[in-house]
């Protein structure tokens, strides 16, 4: 995720860190060629037929129609992807006051809450392909870690482990059957929260929606010269550059967004989450604190 | 559903799979045809009289706000269908931990979750028609599946076992109170989550906007051409052919997305789903875990 | 409900039954004899002033913001009322399941159930004056029946003696605390539905929009004319009868929608949606069930 | 809020209750006045500037998305409004119910059922300034009522005697915990809704929108006149009403739809919900049932 | 938030506090100076090539939809804000009501009700930097306060402190497992609203929009001038001075909303809000209630 202060009104053009700019450039300046080709060749070699400006409006509504559609679902998808992990955070800190008021501290609560942070970590690494080895084995000790590690589902056999403690608990008598029924419910908050996130990472949008699209998008910028031919000049190429700049900029930034648990300037801070369970954990359990993640060159992981 | 990586550039007008123009074919073509023919006949024959193209400019506003709310909610259907199997997933889970939690491990364990198994491949026989004989008997024994498969509602029926099966436990006190509750009020997700899809299957989107928006594309095509005369020149065919590969290409989008249980391409993969959640049961109960359904020429099932 | 495949490409233009075009006929109608008339009497009276085209699109712009946010509102209304009873259909699963969980089968179930169906099928009566006194008989015996329906609100009536019995029940130990209170939970669902279909049924848009849209449509179709005066020639009353037909086709619609539980062709199908709830108890009750509803005429009542 | 039949085709421009063209009407008559003074100024005086009917296109288009999106908001308000309200009614029942089940018909039930009422009643009182002190005398007792009404926080008061009932019966064993705990989650739906009105009551739509969209329209309506100097005629005071009405009159629905509580034509009918809830405790206690509140000259209190 | 009554017709255009006119007025005038700029160019230099009107529609349209799609997005997240606090205050007043209904009224309810204020106040200053220190030190005794303050995540420690209370209430036997139940369950409202809120504050809306929009906003500035210069004429500068109104301030609201938490005239009003919760507190502990904190010069702090 880019975190940076708004940019002052001359910085507004220079910045390229989280632009799409680098990535559609290939796409402004080919606009921009094919409009001045198109202009070439009506004034220098055969009158090309005009499209009436009108037609092209209801053409680019359409378009932004689309654009708009397709940027509200890509939206709505990575806040999603942000509300789940964020709710998640508060998940481990109630958990943690739960643990504290049905079962006290002890071993139990050291155990349970490492767990928890072993399965966040490993479903980070379902999610984006971290390697988070070392991770793991520093909070759930290294046999334990490759135990998990080797399973199928790492993250839910952390949660498995989680259960068979309860179970333990319970029929030794160290938490009550409220105490039992609240942390389990507590518990079907993460699977709860890992079917989200894995809802959004496999299911994108509808494929045919990227092809009516981009095919859209070509279509726009192959026309529009022609129906610029009319009055605006030498200025062809400059308005075919700006309209693919903005038509393309858009699709562009929407297909980022639709991804949110890629490695990507824009991406929601999986590894900085991950760490501020870190903190609530190590605060409840008494131990000294790790530091936060910070951005680095104005991206936080 | 579609697993495709986005497409290079060169690729975007080449992909037939997933896209709808095969279908809308015929639409493109005679709309093309159409505007030719008023071409020759206002040329050649008799001066046709010609429609402002500022007031197609209104009337494609509409057909496209018309399109857009059909659009909009066909993807709410769609997405909301992929919500409601990936909650499925994720309560299938819970129930695992659950069950652990409070039942142990054991035959009970086993009865029920391979009873929830089955309630899913019959629920999805439900919806979309597949022969789930074979996999039904697989999980619950070849008795129990042909009694379950003779009943009105077969998924229900499951579910009912299963409730018994918690009755008799409660009785024979292998569950206190506190796992009583907390296991019925799981399994009451079920039903819930069946009446959704239930829901979507049963109430497509109100017959008479399917009308109104066909009847609109059509009737906008159809004048297009007289509004175009002024200008276009040759280039209306090809004008023509790109608003009506806009426009019914929307609507054929829209239809698909709007039966997100149909066998077709952009479909929620009911068969990978299940799956899943067998791969989740079989970690649980400790057994060998069958491979992921994997895409078929980009298709997910 | 309407319920039927989706017409052929020829059918579109044909199919009259859940078609608005019957009832916006005389507005279709009256739109083009007054474009026609505006026409005549500019060609061959007196020159009419002209309106810009442009200024056209900006009301007919606002006025697709209009009809397309009523139209919204009206389809989510629709949606919820649909949604609410669906989950109806979850809840009287669910009170089956749990009261097999809790309190085993016996004569208390098939008081409950039974009295449930008189619920809803109350409820359906105060919702659209269906005459629901033979049914209600049938599920709860003639005396408790004509008790219900002399009191006030005979729904909750229903629901007050479902209270009764748990009360009772647990008094006589048939369920135990846990058993009352996931009975008491359940029970809390239905009163929370019907204050919800109340709310759709009472309060209908603000009038105030409808007065708007009204005015705004009538308005538009009345100065349309003034301003295809200059190109559109004798297509003129053609181009008003379309813009007519989309404008108050939207806005009748939009009308039919708003009220999902009138007695109409797009319609919350409350009858079959009550016999599903039938069906899920007579199979709780391992009673023979009674046959789906099918649609008559493509109309699901 | 208004109450009455969809308007017959002729009553719809005559309608004036209900209806926001009185309030607007010096704001219709002086943009119509002003177009006047500029044509005659162009005709007569001296050649005015144009404005090209294109930038006021996109200008009316802006316009329009703020208009839209204020009207959004502002429903979404009163519709969340009439929700809570819809909900507080249903969560009446349900504690009524639960009592029952739970505590059985007597004196606790009474005492906190009439102490719902007069929570509701108070709490309407704090929403729009109603005088409720002799329905609430009526309710809980003239001294109880006189204490309550003292107090900071009537609503509030009111509750907390609930609490302190509770923690009475349940201290005597006149309840058990469970049913402490359902009554206690039930009491806790009154303070949630009531913050949910609070929110509507104290944060209106942020001011700067207001700024911004009462600005932009008497821009808009001020440079309009400009644009139709060209072909509109002596059309153009007529011209400059309708945007006027169209613009103003959805200025003005949506500032009185942002305030749900005010005494005005469209607000939500609190009086009349409180009855309904009146209603349904009397149903409960099996007293004498009071009247439906009726809808005085088309408007429901 | 500014609190004030609707202004006015004549005041509209004269209110600066709350307006976004002072800190846009250089993009304005400068919009102005380069419409002015271009004019004199064309008119007295040489002939400038001209855009077509119809093309800046297109992409003025394109940018309404950005800075909708953008305002959209931004009012959500300010609404969600103050819902998030709205739901906070109606959690103390619920765990006001269940600590009266579990515990009684006693030194274990002041302490928890003291703490819970604490914890918003230190929420407060995470949130804005406010200074809490003595309003703290008020709440919990200046020793407590200060230990309080000293950890990584205060508001946390509040909740940690509370969650020990309760633990040790249970195991004295001065709650029951009913009450430590429902007590765990409220509490844990708190670290999810924290994480929402936390989550606002740390997660703007994606930096490339604010990229996208602002870089089109320029540009559509800069080129309008030269779609003008056909008819507008001296009204040119006029012009582009109000579109740089309507885009510029839309963009800049936008901005201001989308922190919902800074302290700016249009944010939520914290301090106000942690005052309701003290008066709810102290009317459940019975000790004298602060006054309502008032709006200064219009701004609710």
């Amino acid at each position: 995720m880019i975190v940076r202060h708004t940019p002052r009104r001359w910085e507004i053009f220079l910045i390229l860190n989280g632009s799409v700019v680098p990535r559609i450039l290939p796409n402004i300046i080919g606009a921009a060629l094919w409009a001045a080709a198109v202009l070439m060749l009506d004034r220098h070699v055969v009158a090309v037929p005009q499209i009436p400006i009108g037609a092209m409006g209801v053409f680019g509504l359409s378009l932004s129609l689309f654009l708009g559609f397709r940027n509200n679902a890509a939206y709505d998808r990575w806040w999603e992807a942000r509300k789940i992990w964020g709710r998640m955070v508060s998940d481990v800190r109630s958990l943690a006051q739960e643990l504290h008021i049905f079962a006290g501290q002890g071993p139990d609560e050291t155990y349970i809450l490492n767990r928890i942070l072993a399965f966040h970590h490993l479903h980070r690494a379902q999610l984006r392909g971290d390697d988070v080895a070392d991770t793991v084995r520093h909070w759930v000790g290294p046999e334990d870690a490759d135990l998990l590690m080797q399973t199928e589902n790492s993250p839910n056999a952390a949660l498995r482990d989680i259960a068979a403690r309860l179970r333990e608990m319970a029929e030794d008598g160290r938490i009550d059957g409220f105490g039992q029924r609240a942390l389990a419910e507590r518990l079907a908050a993460f699977p709860a929260a890992q079917a989200g996130n894995e809802r959004l990472l496999t299911t994108p949008l509808p494929f045919v929606y990227s092809l009516l699209v981009w095919r859209t998008t070509y279509l726009y910028c192959l026309l529009l010269p022609f129906a610029l031919l009319g009055s605006a000049g030498w200025f062809e190429p400059l308005v075919a550059a700006v309209a693919a700049y903005v038509f393309f900029g858009l699709a562009e930034v929407t297909h980022e967004l639709e991804h949110p648990f890629r490695k990507q300037a824009n991406s929601v801070p999986l590894s900085a989450m991950c760490r501020v369970m870190e903190i609530s954990v190590c605060n409840a359990l008494g131990r000294p604190v790790p530091p936060k993640l910070e951005p680095v060159n104005y991206v936080l992981d």
